[in-house]
């Protein structure tokens, strides 16, 4: 997608170095780094220097690839490498299913071959997921735009755009795909507390590609509907269990809940490398409970154009700061995947995403 | 109230200055400030160096007192000079009931007498709304408590507590009570962006009287009502409807909903100053729309120590900042005022509030 008018991607590989755009500097700054070994991807995904389903899942295939191609080729030292780094990665984030999905799959391509050709077979799988990535978002898109009529009016939550994933995003591809085609399309971008993904970047990458965009506390969500002013509400997911509950973003469910009282459709979109089958529901799902500062502190430029952070709370008092909620399977319209849009029940998640790929 | 063991009321009066606790600096830093005018009184409630139902009702009528000690003492200025200062008061803030009560009450009682007893009228009716709301908090919190059960878990959003009021406050009287006679009380405060009055004021009062306190964003509360952590919602309001609709801090009708979906009782608590009869519904309740600055920006405390803000979305993009929503009477369990708990339906609050005081 664009950036000041030049393509980019979120996330690709060169070499052994990971590329990727820097986050938490957005949307005040405009950088690439470069994460040139495992354990830094690994810091990168922990500390959020990437985040969003897609963007963790094709990081940590790049990650598990960086693993095969830094590993020693004898054994024991190549297996107990290999083992560690694959924990390192494994560990970063406990409920995004496309980190396990994504590590699984470049670990098992990069252990099918003999060691002298393990790092080439696990950088092709990652490079595979990379590209999977892309085109699931790009059929998302496809499959989502209908829903967006001329003058469509949509709510997301959090940032499920590109920046979440390789290209085209979850939530925000079927915008790009009706804005596209000529449709005018606004988003309202809820701010999302405590880490301002939807303030800082969907607002931006929707600027960037000229969608109108408004920010709203989350807190308004609820006010916005009531009075009729959104249409649509569209948002990722971070892992869908086989029932249809729903992880995603803290304040996800919120939102479903006053969709559901303004007769407003809740769409959660989302690839098939985002459903975990072996999850039978949303109480099963592990919520990351992260570090009490971002709560009580907000981040962001200060007036001299420095990166900074100003507290909000008194001294000494304590936060709960948990990154996810589930949202229940009864509170969705529908999911917007790259195999079309299914309901959230069971047995339409068993009979199209089953069997995965 | 204690502050640092001391008692002190949120706002009162001496001679013909406002004294207030300048509360955007709360919690960082206490400071006394004078409003030593009818015209800095204004300024102090528009800008929110006060804010709160009570507090914003009390402002008010010290204000009109200040009105009536400026006032030129031969009309037609005389006359010219309260109107003018009754509408600057009133055109402060547009969706708080206790300004317009509070005003009118004053300019009432110091239209009546002679000129030269005006202002002392005026006066003694303003130290009696003061006196009033010290004593409608107290009777919310008495007939609030028994709600409150050993070892209670209390979900409120914005600040409802004495900082909102003169002394203990609306929403957090009960928490007071019940805390003073000896019950473990907990309290979670949603952060309340965009001002952050829960993270900032609630959470500094109740640390101040030794109340347990945590902070969560505002995207957390549905989620801790699901998990199972939250026996109570209370709230504040800014202006209570006829049919039992209520307005209140932006977010409110977002809680009420996950409260409903999670079977956890909503209680609104206000004196009967708040409820407005002449107005129909809570659709007819005018919404004050806030600069977009509060939204895109955080303010507080920087790692100097000084105050500071930092900017958390891109240049050049637009915010909608509505400052409170409306909460339906349907999803309220009951109202706790001065004169008892009752239904949020319109024969009990015709009944009960019905001719005011």
């Amino acid at each position: 997608m664009k950036v000041e008018g030049e393509d980019y991607r979120t996330i690709w590989l060169v070499g052994s170095s990971v590329k990727t755009i820097n986050q938490p500097l957005i949307p005040h700054r405009f950088e690439v780094v470069s994460l040139d070994t495992h354990d830094q991807t690994a810091e990168a995904i922990r500390t959020m220097v990437l985040r969003g389903a897609g963007a963790i899942g094709a990081a940590a295939a790049f990650g598990m690839a960086q693993v095969f191609m830094e590993a020693p080729p004898a054994e024991p030292a190549r297996g107990q490498y290999i083992d560690a780094g694959y924990e390192t990665l494994r560990n970063t984030r406990p409920t995004a299913q496309d980190l396990f999905w994504a590590l699984d799959r470049v670990r098992s391509a990069g252990e099918g071959p003999p060691p002298a050709q393990a790092a080439d077979a696990a950088v092709a799988e990652s490079q595979r997921i990379d590209e999977e990535y892309v085109e699931a978002g790009r059929l998302i898109g496809e499959h989502g735009a209908p829903l967006l009529k001329e003058g469509a009016r949509v709510l997301t939550h959090c940032n499920a755009g590109w920046l979440a994933f390789v290209d085209w995003g979850s939530a925000l591809a079927p915008v790009y795909f009706a804005h596209r085609a000529g449709r005018k399309v606004s988003v309202l971008a809820d701010e999302t507390r405590p880490r301002g993904q939807g303030a800082r970047l969907t607002a931006w990458e929707l600027m960037q590609e000229g969608v109108e965009v408004r920010i709203i506390v989350d807190n308004a969500a609820g006010l916005m509907m009531r009075r009729g002013e959104v249409d649509i509400v569209i948002t990722g997911a971070d892992r869908i269990a086989a029932n249809g509950d729903v992880a995603n973003k803290i304040g996800t469910y919120e939102k479903a809940l006053c969709a559901k009282a303004n007769n407003v459709p809740f769409y959660v979109a989302a690839p098939v490398s985002t459903f975990d089958l072996a999850c039978p529901d949303g109480d099963h799902i592990p919520i990351e409970r992260r570090d009490d500062d971002e709560v009580l502190y907000a981040y962001g430029r200060d007036d001299a154009g420095e990166f900074s952070r100003v507290r909000l709370a008194p001294e000494g008092v304590e936060a709960i700061n948990l990154a996810f909620d589930v949202t229940p399977a009864e509170l969705i319209t529908g999911l917007i995947t790259d195999r079309g849009i299914i309901s959230a029940n069971p047995q339409e998640i068993a009979r199209v995403i089953g069997g995965k790929k």
